[in-house]
Protein backbone atom coordinates (compact mmCIF):
# COMPACT_ATOMS: atom_id res chain seq x y z
CA UNK A 1 0.00 0.00 0.00
CA UNK A 2 2.53 2.28 0.95
CA UNK A 3 5.19 1.65 -1.99
CA UNK A 4 7.15 5.10 -2.74
CA UNK A 5 8.51 3.95 -5.46
CA UNK A 6 8.49 6.85 -8.24
CA UNK A 7 8.24 4.01 -10.68
CA UNK A 8 4.87 2.65 -9.98
CA UNK A 9 1.84 3.22 -13.14
CA UNK A 10 -0.46 6.49 -12.79
CA UNK A 11 -3.41 4.10 -12.63
CA UNK A 12 -1.87 2.24 -9.84
CA UNK A 13 -0.74 4.99 -7.71
CA UNK A 14 -4.35 6.45 -8.20
CA UNK A 15 -5.88 2.70 -7.35
CA UNK A 16 -4.23 3.15 -4.01
CA UNK A 17 -5.06 6.88 -3.32
CA UNK A 18 -8.61 5.87 -4.06
CA UNK A 19 -8.23 2.53 -1.84
CA UNK A 20 -6.41 5.07 0.69
CA UNK A 21 -9.93 7.36 0.29
CA UNK A 22 -12.05 4.87 0.97
CA UNK A 23 -11.14 3.68 4.47
CA UNK A 24 -10.85 7.43 5.13
CA UNK A 25 -14.40 8.99 4.11
CA UNK A 26 -15.87 5.43 5.48
CA UNK A 27 -14.21 5.65 9.06
CA UNK A 28 -14.76 9.41 9.05
CA UNK A 29 -17.41 10.55 6.70
CA UNK A 30 -17.32 13.07 4.29
CA UNK A 31 -17.00 16.45 5.94
CA UNK A 32 -14.84 15.10 8.88
CA UNK A 33 -11.93 13.41 6.06
CA UNK A 34 -9.05 15.19 5.20
CA UNK A 35 -6.82 15.23 2.84
CA UNK A 36 -3.74 14.93 4.74
CA UNK A 37 -4.76 11.51 6.19
CA UNK A 38 -5.65 10.22 2.77
CA UNK A 39 -2.44 11.08 1.39
CA UNK A 40 -0.73 9.58 4.48
CA UNK A 41 -2.08 6.30 4.07
CA UNK A 42 -1.43 6.17 0.88
CA UNK A 43 2.26 7.09 1.48
CA UNK A 44 1.99 9.85 -1.10
CA UNK A 45 2.32 13.72 -0.87
CA UNK A 46 -1.11 16.15 -0.59
CA UNK A 47 0.05 17.64 -3.43
CA UNK A 48 0.15 14.58 -5.38
CA UNK A 49 -3.12 13.76 -4.16
CA UNK A 50 -4.57 17.29 -5.82
CA UNK A 51 -2.45 16.48 -8.64
CA UNK A 52 -3.75 13.03 -9.49
CA UNK A 53 -7.37 13.17 -8.53
CA UNK A 54 -8.40 16.61 -7.90
CA UNK A 55 -10.25 18.27 -5.45
CA UNK A 56 -11.84 16.57 -2.26
CA UNK A 57 -15.53 16.31 -4.01
CA UNK A 58 -13.62 14.87 -7.07
CA UNK A 59 -11.75 12.47 -5.25
CA UNK A 60 -14.97 11.21 -3.58
CA UNK A 61 -16.59 11.01 -6.66
CA UNK A 62 -13.82 8.81 -7.97
CA UNK A 63 -14.22 6.34 -4.46
CA UNK A 64 -17.76 6.24 -5.72
CA UNK A 65 -17.31 5.16 -8.80
CA UNK A 66 -14.97 2.37 -8.25
CA UNK A 67 -17.07 0.78 -5.70
CA UNK A 68 -19.91 1.01 -8.19
CA UNK A 69 -17.75 -0.57 -10.30
CA UNK A 70 -16.55 -3.51 -7.97
CA UNK A 71 -19.90 -4.03 -6.62
CA UNK A 72 -21.27 -3.97 -10.66
CA UNK A 73 -18.39 -6.73 -11.32
CA UNK A 74 -19.47 -8.67 -7.86
CA UNK A 75 -22.62 -9.13 -9.39
CA UNK A 76 -22.53 -9.93 -12.78
CA UNK A 77 -20.31 -13.14 -12.22
CA UNK A 78 -23.34 -15.09 -11.37
CA UNK A 79 -25.10 -13.94 -15.38
CA UNK A 80 -23.50 -17.06 -17.03
CA UNK A 81 -26.77 -17.94 -19.26
CA UNK A 82 -26.28 -21.81 -18.70
CA UNK A 83 -27.56 -21.19 -15.46
CA UNK A 84 -31.59 -21.26 -14.70
CA UNK A 85 -32.75 -17.93 -13.47
CA UNK A 86 -33.30 -19.62 -9.33
CA UNK A 87 -29.39 -20.43 -9.82
CA UNK A 88 -28.54 -16.71 -10.88
CA UNK A 89 -30.41 -14.86 -8.89
CA UNK A 90 -29.15 -17.35 -5.50
CA UNK A 91 -25.70 -16.56 -6.58
CA UNK A 92 -26.33 -12.56 -7.30
CA UNK A 93 -27.73 -12.43 -3.56
CA UNK A 94 -24.69 -14.32 -2.45
CA UNK A 95 -22.43 -12.09 -4.45
CA UNK A 96 -24.13 -9.45 -3.43
CA UNK A 97 -24.22 -10.33 0.37
CA UNK A 98 -20.47 -11.69 0.29
CA UNK A 99 -19.27 -8.19 -1.09
CA UNK A 100 -20.99 -6.19 1.78
CA UNK A 101 -19.91 -8.58 4.31
CA UNK A 102 -16.14 -8.59 2.88
CA UNK A 103 -15.80 -4.44 2.05
CA UNK A 104 -17.97 -2.82 4.69
CA UNK A 105 -15.97 0.46 3.91
CA UNK A 106 -16.88 0.21 0.18
CA UNK A 107 -20.44 -0.48 0.73
CA UNK A 108 -20.46 2.29 3.62
CA UNK A 109 -19.05 4.99 0.94
CA UNK A 110 -21.82 3.76 -1.70
CA UNK A 111 -24.80 3.98 0.33
CA UNK A 112 -24.81 5.33 3.04
CA UNK A 113 -21.76 8.28 2.66
CA UNK A 114 -22.43 8.69 -1.30
CA UNK A 115 -26.63 9.58 -0.60
CA UNK A 116 -25.46 12.59 1.85
CA UNK A 117 -24.14 14.54 -1.17
CA UNK A 118 -25.31 16.89 -3.26
CA UNK A 119 -26.33 16.82 -7.50
CA UNK A 120 -22.58 15.90 -8.71
CA UNK A 121 -22.08 12.73 -6.26
CA UNK A 122 -25.87 11.91 -6.10
CA UNK A 123 -25.65 11.94 -10.29
CA UNK A 124 -22.54 8.98 -9.91
CA UNK A 125 -24.56 6.91 -7.39
CA UNK A 126 -27.61 6.83 -9.77
CA UNK A 127 -25.65 6.12 -12.72
CA UNK A 128 -24.20 2.73 -10.69
CA UNK A 129 -27.85 1.91 -9.14
CA UNK A 130 -29.50 1.97 -12.79
CA UNK A 131 -27.14 -0.36 -14.21
CA UNK A 132 -27.73 -2.60 -11.15
CA UNK A 133 -31.33 -2.21 -11.40
CA UNK A 134 -31.39 -2.88 -15.06
CA UNK A 135 -29.07 -6.15 -14.57
CA UNK A 136 -31.68 -7.24 -11.84
CA UNK A 137 -35.01 -6.54 -14.16
CA UNK A 138 -33.35 -8.56 -16.97
CA UNK A 139 -33.04 -11.37 -14.95
CA UNK A 140 -36.19 -11.03 -13.09
CA UNK A 141 -37.48 -10.88 -16.32
CA UNK A 142 -36.68 -14.62 -17.74
CA UNK A 143 -38.31 -17.63 -17.93
CA UNK A 144 -38.38 -19.10 -14.23
CA UNK A 145 -38.28 -22.75 -16.35
CA UNK A 146 -36.50 -22.12 -18.97
CA UNK A 147 -33.72 -19.58 -18.03
CA UNK A 148 -34.37 -18.00 -21.11
CA UNK A 149 -36.15 -14.63 -21.97
CA UNK A 150 -39.95 -15.85 -22.58
CA UNK A 151 -40.68 -15.47 -26.29
CA UNK A 152 -42.12 -12.22 -27.37
CA UNK A 153 -45.75 -14.31 -28.78
CA UNK A 154 -46.00 -15.65 -25.17
CA UNK A 155 -44.49 -12.94 -22.52
CA UNK A 156 -46.01 -13.13 -19.36
CA UNK A 157 -44.00 -10.66 -17.50
CA UNK A 158 -44.14 -6.93 -19.05
CA UNK A 159 -41.13 -4.76 -18.28
CA UNK A 160 -42.85 -2.50 -15.83
CA UNK A 161 -43.53 -6.24 -14.04
CA UNK A 162 -40.01 -6.84 -14.02
CA UNK A 163 -38.81 -3.67 -13.12
CA UNK A 164 -41.36 -3.66 -9.82
CA UNK A 165 -39.93 -7.03 -8.80
CA UNK A 166 -36.25 -5.83 -9.40
CA UNK A 167 -36.77 -2.35 -7.10
CA UNK A 168 -38.31 -4.64 -4.24
CA UNK A 169 -35.56 -7.15 -4.69
CA UNK A 170 -32.98 -4.29 -4.84
CA UNK A 171 -34.81 -2.33 -1.95
CA UNK A 172 -34.92 -5.34 0.34
CA UNK A 173 -31.47 -6.31 0.12
CA UNK A 174 -30.00 -2.74 0.48
CA UNK A 175 -31.89 -2.51 4.08
CA UNK A 176 -31.02 -6.12 4.81
CA UNK A 177 -27.37 -5.14 5.16
CA UNK A 178 -28.54 -3.36 8.02
CA UNK A 179 -29.77 -6.62 9.57
CA UNK A 180 -26.66 -8.82 8.34
CA UNK A 181 -24.33 -5.94 10.22
CA UNK A 182 -27.12 -6.33 13.70
CA UNK A 183 -26.17 -10.13 13.84
CA UNK A 184 -22.69 -11.40 13.32
CA UNK A 185 -23.73 -15.11 13.20
CA UNK A 186 -25.44 -14.68 10.04
CA UNK A 187 -23.52 -15.08 7.02
CA UNK A 188 -24.22 -13.84 3.53
CA UNK A 189 -24.91 -17.15 2.62
CA UNK A 190 -28.00 -17.45 5.38
CA UNK A 191 -29.08 -13.93 4.76
CA UNK A 192 -29.14 -14.88 0.76
CA UNK A 193 -31.01 -18.04 1.89
CA UNK A 194 -33.65 -16.32 4.06
CA UNK A 195 -34.36 -13.78 1.14
CA UNK A 196 -34.95 -16.93 -1.43
CA UNK A 197 -37.23 -18.01 0.80
CA UNK A 198 -38.95 -15.02 1.35
CA UNK A 199 -39.22 -13.93 -2.38
CA UNK A 200 -38.71 -16.68 -5.02
CA UNK A 201 -42.44 -18.46 -4.76
CA UNK A 202 -43.72 -15.02 -4.95
CA UNK A 203 -41.61 -14.29 -7.93
CA UNK A 204 -42.66 -17.77 -9.54
CA UNK A 205 -46.42 -16.77 -8.51
CA UNK A 206 -46.04 -12.97 -10.45
CA UNK A 207 -44.46 -14.04 -13.21
CA UNK A 208 -47.20 -16.55 -13.97
CA UNK A 209 -49.69 -13.72 -13.77
CA UNK A 210 -51.08 -14.51 -10.73
CA UNK A 211 -52.07 -11.56 -8.65
CA UNK A 212 -52.68 -11.94 -4.47
CA UNK A 213 -55.92 -10.76 -3.70
CA UNK A 214 -57.35 -9.22 -0.56
CA UNK A 215 -59.13 -11.82 1.76
CA UNK A 216 -62.40 -12.24 2.66
CA UNK B 1 -53.34 28.86 5.37
CA UNK B 2 -52.94 32.27 5.64
CA UNK B 3 -54.89 33.61 8.01
CA UNK B 4 -53.77 36.20 9.48
CA UNK B 5 -55.65 36.52 12.87
CA UNK B 6 -53.84 37.24 16.14
CA UNK B 7 -55.90 35.11 17.91
CA UNK B 8 -54.51 31.41 16.77
CA UNK B 9 -53.87 29.27 19.05
CA UNK B 10 -49.81 28.62 19.16
CA UNK B 11 -50.22 24.84 18.07
CA UNK B 12 -51.94 25.71 14.97
CA UNK B 13 -49.80 28.57 13.85
CA UNK B 14 -46.95 26.43 14.12
CA UNK B 15 -48.44 23.62 12.30
CA UNK B 16 -49.34 26.22 9.78
CA UNK B 17 -45.70 27.10 9.47
CA UNK B 18 -44.73 23.59 9.30
CA UNK B 19 -46.76 22.66 6.75
CA UNK B 20 -45.39 25.93 4.62
CA UNK B 21 -41.82 24.31 5.29
CA UNK B 22 -42.35 21.09 4.31
CA UNK B 23 -43.37 22.25 0.59
CA UNK B 24 -40.78 24.47 0.09
CA UNK B 25 -38.26 22.09 1.96
CA UNK B 26 -39.46 19.66 -0.71
CA UNK B 27 -39.47 21.61 -3.67
CA UNK B 28 -36.32 23.52 -2.97
CA UNK B 29 -34.28 21.32 -0.82
CA UNK B 30 -32.91 22.13 2.54
CA UNK B 31 -30.27 24.42 1.50
CA UNK B 32 -32.08 26.27 -1.33
CA UNK B 33 -34.76 26.68 1.16
CA UNK B 34 -35.51 29.53 2.41
CA UNK B 35 -36.90 30.86 5.92
CA UNK B 36 -38.50 34.42 4.32
CA UNK B 37 -40.41 31.89 1.83
CA UNK B 38 -41.41 29.65 4.23
CA UNK B 39 -42.90 32.56 6.51
CA UNK B 40 -44.52 34.06 3.19
CA UNK B 41 -46.22 31.04 2.50
CA UNK B 42 -47.35 30.49 6.10
CA UNK B 43 -48.40 34.28 5.88
CA UNK B 44 -46.81 35.09 8.96
CA UNK B 45 -43.30 37.06 9.27
CA UNK B 46 -39.68 35.79 9.19
CA UNK B 47 -39.20 36.82 12.73
CA UNK B 48 -41.98 34.86 14.01
CA UNK B 49 -40.86 31.61 12.26
CA UNK B 50 -38.02 31.89 14.02
CA UNK B 51 -39.84 32.66 17.70
CA UNK B 52 -41.71 30.17 17.13
CA UNK B 53 -39.78 27.41 15.89
CA UNK B 54 -35.67 28.77 16.18
CA UNK B 55 -33.19 28.19 13.35
CA UNK B 56 -33.70 26.45 9.82
CA UNK B 57 -31.81 23.15 11.76
CA UNK B 58 -35.18 23.19 14.45
CA UNK B 59 -37.20 23.75 11.95
CA UNK B 60 -36.44 21.04 9.77
CA UNK B 61 -36.35 18.89 12.20
CA UNK B 62 -39.82 20.10 13.43
CA UNK B 63 -40.73 19.40 9.98
CA UNK B 64 -39.52 15.53 9.73
CA UNK B 65 -41.50 14.86 13.09
CA UNK B 66 -44.45 16.05 11.78
CA UNK B 67 -43.94 14.16 9.18
CA UNK B 68 -42.76 10.93 10.90
CA UNK B 69 -45.85 11.59 13.23
CA UNK B 70 -48.53 11.66 10.41
CA UNK B 71 -46.84 8.54 8.84
CA UNK B 72 -46.59 6.26 11.88
CA UNK B 73 -50.57 7.58 12.80
CA UNK B 74 -51.63 6.31 9.49
CA UNK B 75 -49.69 3.16 9.63
CA UNK B 76 -51.04 2.65 12.66
CA UNK B 77 -54.44 2.91 11.60
CA UNK B 78 -54.33 -1.27 10.62
CA UNK B 79 -53.34 -2.43 13.74
CA UNK B 80 -56.97 -3.89 14.71
CA UNK B 81 -56.14 -6.98 16.78
CA UNK B 82 -59.79 -8.34 15.21
CA UNK B 83 -58.14 -8.57 11.74
CA UNK B 84 -55.87 -11.49 10.51
CA UNK B 85 -52.33 -10.82 9.57
CA UNK B 86 -53.04 -10.90 6.43
CA UNK B 87 -55.01 -8.18 6.53
CA UNK B 88 -53.32 -6.01 8.40
CA UNK B 89 -50.58 -6.24 6.23
CA UNK B 90 -52.50 -5.93 3.24
CA UNK B 91 -53.82 -2.66 4.90
CA UNK B 92 -51.02 -1.10 6.38
CA UNK B 93 -49.13 -1.36 3.00
CA UNK B 94 -51.94 0.24 1.40
CA UNK B 95 -52.06 2.87 4.46
CA UNK B 96 -47.94 3.75 3.51
CA UNK B 97 -48.37 4.02 -0.69
CA UNK B 98 -51.34 5.97 0.15
CA UNK B 99 -49.47 8.07 1.91
CA UNK B 100 -47.01 9.01 0.13
CA UNK B 101 -49.51 9.27 -3.06
CA UNK B 102 -51.63 11.71 -1.08
CA UNK B 103 -48.45 13.56 0.61
CA UNK B 104 -45.69 13.49 -1.79
CA UNK B 105 -43.69 16.40 -0.34
CA UNK B 106 -43.87 14.27 2.88
CA UNK B 107 -42.16 11.71 1.88
CA UNK B 108 -39.93 13.46 -0.19
CA UNK B 109 -39.06 15.55 3.30
CA UNK B 110 -39.08 12.09 5.60
CA UNK B 111 -37.27 10.08 2.80
CA UNK B 112 -34.99 12.04 0.57
CA UNK B 113 -34.52 15.27 2.78
CA UNK B 114 -33.50 13.99 5.78
CA UNK B 115 -31.62 11.05 4.43
CA UNK B 116 -28.95 14.20 3.35
CA UNK B 117 -28.40 15.30 6.74
CA UNK B 118 -25.91 15.63 9.78
CA UNK B 119 -26.51 13.84 13.11
CA UNK B 120 -29.45 15.43 14.73
CA UNK B 121 -31.43 15.43 12.04
CA UNK B 122 -30.64 11.29 11.13
CA UNK B 123 -30.99 10.81 14.65
CA UNK B 124 -35.01 12.24 14.65
CA UNK B 125 -35.48 9.85 10.64
CA UNK B 126 -33.73 6.99 12.39
CA UNK B 127 -36.00 6.90 15.48
CA UNK B 128 -38.67 7.02 13.69
CA UNK B 129 -37.77 4.53 11.63
CA UNK B 130 -37.17 2.51 14.40
CA UNK B 131 -41.07 2.57 15.43
CA UNK B 132 -42.07 1.62 11.99
CA UNK B 133 -39.81 -1.65 12.20
CA UNK B 134 -41.17 -2.74 15.26
CA UNK B 135 -44.34 -2.19 14.50
CA UNK B 136 -43.72 -3.87 11.22
CA UNK B 137 -41.73 -6.74 13.39
CA UNK B 138 -44.39 -7.31 15.67
CA UNK B 139 -46.73 -7.91 12.88
CA UNK B 140 -44.51 -10.20 11.03
CA UNK B 141 -44.57 -12.29 14.33
CA UNK B 142 -48.30 -12.74 14.96
CA UNK B 143 -49.14 -16.24 13.88
CA UNK B 144 -50.60 -16.26 10.48
CA UNK B 145 -53.21 -19.05 11.07
CA UNK B 146 -54.71 -17.08 14.22
CA UNK B 147 -53.81 -13.78 13.71
CA UNK B 148 -52.47 -14.29 17.44
CA UNK B 149 -49.17 -14.09 18.66
CA UNK B 150 -47.87 -17.94 19.09
CA UNK B 151 -47.40 -18.46 22.78
CA UNK B 152 -44.28 -19.04 23.75
CA UNK B 153 -44.00 -22.79 23.71
CA UNK B 154 -44.86 -23.10 20.24
CA UNK B 155 -43.27 -19.79 18.96
CA UNK B 156 -40.99 -20.99 15.63
CA UNK B 157 -40.45 -17.14 14.74
CA UNK B 158 -37.89 -15.77 16.50
CA UNK B 159 -37.22 -11.94 16.84
CA UNK B 160 -34.09 -12.02 14.78
CA UNK B 161 -36.71 -14.07 11.99
CA UNK B 162 -38.84 -11.39 12.76
CA UNK B 163 -36.90 -8.45 12.06
CA UNK B 164 -35.61 -10.12 9.24
CA UNK B 165 -38.88 -10.06 7.61
CA UNK B 166 -40.01 -6.58 8.57
CA UNK B 167 -36.62 -5.21 7.24
CA UNK B 168 -36.99 -6.47 4.10
CA UNK B 169 -40.41 -5.53 3.77
CA UNK B 170 -39.60 -1.75 4.50
CA UNK B 171 -36.88 -1.91 2.37
CA UNK B 172 -38.84 -3.19 -0.71
CA UNK B 173 -41.69 -0.70 0.36
CA UNK B 174 -39.68 2.21 0.19
CA UNK B 175 -37.88 1.17 -2.61
CA UNK B 176 -41.23 1.36 -4.48
CA UNK B 177 -42.03 4.62 -4.13
CA UNK B 178 -40.04 5.52 -6.73
CA UNK B 179 -41.39 2.87 -9.47
CA UNK B 180 -45.16 3.88 -7.86
CA UNK B 181 -44.07 7.46 -9.20
CA UNK B 182 -42.51 6.17 -12.47
CA UNK B 183 -46.27 4.17 -13.45
CA UNK B 184 -49.20 6.96 -12.93
CA UNK B 185 -51.87 4.82 -13.96
CA UNK B 186 -50.30 2.25 -10.81
CA UNK B 187 -51.87 3.53 -7.50
CA UNK B 188 -51.30 2.81 -3.84
CA UNK B 189 -53.84 -0.59 -3.98
CA UNK B 190 -52.42 -1.86 -7.14
CA UNK B 191 -48.41 -1.72 -5.87
CA UNK B 192 -50.09 -3.06 -2.57
CA UNK B 193 -51.57 -6.42 -4.41
CA UNK B 194 -47.88 -6.47 -6.51
CA UNK B 195 -46.04 -6.49 -2.88
CA UNK B 196 -48.11 -8.74 -1.59
CA UNK B 197 -47.94 -11.50 -4.31
CA UNK B 198 -44.11 -11.17 -4.24
CA UNK B 199 -43.81 -11.36 -0.46
CA UNK B 200 -46.94 -13.42 1.04
CA UNK B 201 -46.63 -16.70 0.30
CA UNK B 202 -43.14 -16.66 1.18
CA UNK B 203 -43.71 -14.88 4.56
CA UNK B 204 -45.53 -17.75 5.40
CA UNK B 205 -42.97 -20.30 4.17
CA UNK B 206 -40.18 -18.47 6.73
CA UNK B 207 -43.24 -18.25 9.89
CA UNK B 208 -43.49 -22.17 9.25
CA UNK B 209 -39.60 -22.54 9.49
CA UNK B 210 -39.29 -23.42 5.98
CA UNK B 211 -35.88 -22.32 4.19
CA UNK B 212 -35.70 -22.14 0.39
CA UNK B 213 -32.10 -24.45 -0.31
CA UNK B 214 -30.31 -24.26 -3.56
CA UNK B 215 -31.48 -25.74 -6.47
CA UNK B 216 -29.23 -29.29 -7.68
Amino acid sequence: MSQRSKRLPRAVREQQMIDAAIQVFSERGYHSAIVTEIAERAGVSKPMVYLYLGSKEDLFLACVRSCARELTAALQEYARPELTPEQRLWQGLTAFFTFVADYPERWNVLYQQAAKHGSTIAAGVAEARDQILLDVTRLVRDDPATGQQTPPDRTRMSDKEAEFVARALVGAADSLTDWMRSYPDEGPEQVTRRLMTMVWVGMGNAHAGQIWSPPG
